[in-house]
């Protein structure tokens, strides 16, 4: 019986060069044969997007070492589409996305460029799970959380995930693994960004806004992801694509439209 | 007991000269104050994406009778955000995105700039819902769906939406009023996009790609909004922002990770 190794597909949306692709990459490596397909640059926030109005760009890099690796000029859920349809011409064995310079807990998931690569990944049947870390710097400390990040994705890889669903998962930043708790899976926390515009007016008088806000947690629940990366544990949310808000179905069939 | 009339914000992804918004606007006066902030150029596709590494433009603009209307240089959801909190500065009564030129039924539920805006206007709290007509045509017939595009919002404003819900309101492109059947409460069918590049070379001899695709529905129920649509019923999904998998918790649980 013939024990081939598993194909990986890498990839995020800080961009091919972050340091965070690069740390998931090699340790992926010690589970498979990884193939890199990553935004040329960086596509944080960028949601579900997909490029429709203008032709896409696909350049295979040279990189990593003995690492296949593709850049390419669209969002992150493009890369995944090329992946599976130009590089690697078959669905991966997994698609591990990030690891990300910032956290994707609770509502952050909406709005996640890495999340939406992995989400793509489950929409086509790959076993997905984003990788992020709450640390937005560049020189972020990835090193505290590899084995948790190869322990989690060998699960994956025995187990696979039930269906039409796909792993967010999220550490604190922390400077030891000894300071890690262990994992909790956890459910997605009632949260929102409160908005706040910096107005600004340009040298030709005309005003422009940059996009800054607050987080504001509003849920005091011990099973969610914020209160486990708050007591220094890994979350694990389980996500669906499926958006049906079922528990409204009743409600809206009560409505009497006048028609 | 004052009896105000409601604030409706508009908005929509097609761009905010599109007829889908036009129409959407107007019906919209009937129901109330209306007011206008989209985006100043197509952003369909965009998903959820927020733009924050370069600054957003809002202009007023004078393009339809009696309604104060703002363009946005960024993504529906920004459009959301900058209209709270630089235009209207509170929430409105109602929001109402499109109408969509093109169906956002089942999977395209993800990847739709319409449907991102109103999701970002209930992640906001405000009663929110997103029209689409399975017409992709610039002169499309919007025409026989607007009895229920306004009993759809009439009933919105009056009930309300249950609590972490939008609605996904899907219209069958008909010729008349009388051809479409009535309302379906649906959840959203199983479906995906089965990806091809289109594999060009330009005149500098470089490949490059055209995203298409084929939609593929994988779901013979009956309660889908695919079902709906197909058999000329509109369809109203309710959809919500907390993606948590449930159902998947269990399971995750029962897994020993060796740490």
């Amino acid at each position: 019986m013939e024990n081939k190794r598993p194909v990986i597909l890498v990839t995020n949306d800080d961009g091919i060069t972050a340091p965070g692709i690069q740390n998931l990459a090699y340790l992926m490596k010690e589970l498979g044969d990884v193939v890199i397909v990553a935004p040329d640059s960086p596509q944080s926030a960028m949601g579900h997007a997909i490029t429709i109005a203008k032709p896409l760009r696909l350049e295979q890099v040279d990189l990593y070492d003995g690492i296949a690796s593709y850049q390419c000029s669209g969002t992150p859920v493009d890369c995944v589409k090329l992946a599976v349809n130009k590089v690697l011409h078959r669905k991966p064995d997994l698609l591990v996305s990030g690891i990300n310079h910032g956290s994707n807990s609770s509502i952050n998931v909406i709005y996640s460029g890495t999340m939406s690569a992995a989400m793509e990944g489950a929409i086509e049947g790959i076993p997905s799970i984003g990788f992020s870390l709450g640390d937005f710097s560049h020189d972020a400390n990835f090193i505290p959380v590899q084995k948790y990040v190869l322990e989690i994705a060998r699960q994956v890889l025995a187990n696979g995930l039930p269906q039409g669903s796909l792993l967010n998962v999220n550490f604190p930043a922390v400077a030891s693994f000894e300071e890690l708790q262990g994992i909790r899976i956890c459910r997605q926390a009632v949260a929102k960004w409160q908005e706040e515009f910096d107005e600004r007016v340009d040298p030709h008088k005309r005003k422009y806004y940059w996009l800054t806000g607050e987080f504001t947690l509003n849920d005091p629940g011990e099973d969610t992801d914020e209160w486990a990366l708050n007591n220094n544990y890994v979350s694990v949310v389980p996500v669906q694509f499926d958006l049906t808000a079922y528990h409204a179905i009743q409600v809206l069939n009560s409505w009497k439209f006048n028609l």
